[in-house]
């Protein structure tokens, strides 16, 4: 099958080779971005289930506990897509422990509304920023991706109790949107680390020699619409972003 | 409607009054089962969720996570077997709060393995007495309860991660049979107290004037049983009862 080219290489094997790496990068860009949005799922059941320990009501409470188990069901899609792709959930989850592990120690809320603002204003951030890179991998996983990204059943939720406690009393706005900025300001610190350490994944949105990506003019375009969707949740809030 | 009475009593009314009253407290005792069981199922997702914090690896996180969050499934089920009977969920749940918090202020487990056993052997025992209360409800609040009650997938984990431990080292074995005794008195303690206010929940199982109940010899022979199957559970841990 293959003819030696005039310089004596497998002209064809090697155009074959490249490809394949091509390939492989590009479904493991697909696995880096399940990996991420499986081990974000967990992250939040935990964070939810924890949060829900401050709610101020036992409807809150139940409502906090809805909201975690469902993560569990997104959870539970990732993984099926990834036994699809041959890959075991804990590996493609590993790569990921360190910077969401730090995010969320660095991110403690202090109370239940800093706890509500970080659901909705963080998890927001990423789930835009994972919709992002979706647009760039295989259409099935696109499919689940953006699906399990479009429950956003909290949001009103949310917007009701905090416009409610920043009408009670002014200062909480003040406080809570300096907190709104610190969350963005430590997801993009933890993001530029996940960048530099998965090429994988960094190359879907920047593509490959047989893929075109964004160019640095596109990133930047994708950066703007991240920041002003961060904004447009933080004044639904009620918040200066 | 009504006729006198030879002794100026409306008969008749006096009768299905009655009857009024009896099946009010009928109802009464589905509605506090199901409350009971709502509740029940929001602690265990707390403590499940909490308990996971403990896990030694990722894999059991995440088995902690699904188990916790199929008891919001099953919270959302019986919370709409309340509504069908025009019951708040909140409302029911009410009378629980105190026991449940009590015996979970009790018996907070020390570590991973202790969390385990509780959640096997704990939730095993109250299930088997809701299990018993169920024979006395609607057959359609019945069949909801067997079959929430049937979801025993964490058995099998719990057996094999507690037996493992103990071949690791013997003295975990009475440590954890002093727990497990521990679990037990506690629960009976908070189930006297719940029989002792809970008028409705009680005389389901003991009967009234219109229903026929269990008498002292059946109540033994019901507690018999518990006993019974709890002895069967510890032993398949590897423990004395």
């Amino acid at each position: 099958m293959t003819d030696a080219a005039p310089d004596g290489r497998p002209a064809s094997t090697a155009g074959e080779t490249e490809t394949l790496d091509a390939d492989r990068e590009y479904r493991q860009g697909a696995v880096d971005l399940l990996g991420v949005l499986a081990y974000g799922e967990l992250s939040a059941f935990e964070r939810l289930a924890e949060d829900g320990r401050l709610a101020p009501t036992l409807a809150d409470k139940v409502h906090m506990a809805t909201l975690a188990s469902r993560q569990i069901d997104h959870f539970q899609r990732v993984r099926d897509r990834l036994a699809d792709l041959d890959v075991d959930v804990m590996v493609a989850m590993q790569p990921f422990h360190a910077p969401f592990n730090s995010f969320h120690e660095y991110t403690k809320p202090k109370d239940w509304l800093e706890g509500l603002v970080k659901a909705y204003v963080g998890d927001g951030f990423a789930n835009d920023f994972y919709r992002e890179v979706a647009a760039f991998v295989d259409p099935e996983t696109r499919a689940l991706v953006y699906d399990v990204l479009s429950d956003q059943s909290h949001a009103d939720y949310v917007v009701d109790k905090v416009r409610t406690a920043i009408e009670a009393d002014r200062r909480v706005g003040g406080r809570l949107a300096l907190w709104g900025r610190r969350l963005v300001g430590e997801a993009l610190s933890q993001a530029q680390r996940v960048a530099a350490e998965r090429d994988a994944l960094t190359s879907l949105l920047t593509g490959t020699v047989d893929r075109p990506g964004m160019d640095l003019a596109a990133i930047s375009r994708m950066f703007s619409r991240l920041i002003e969707t961060h904004t447009e949740r933080m004044s639904k809030l009620g918040l200066q972003a």
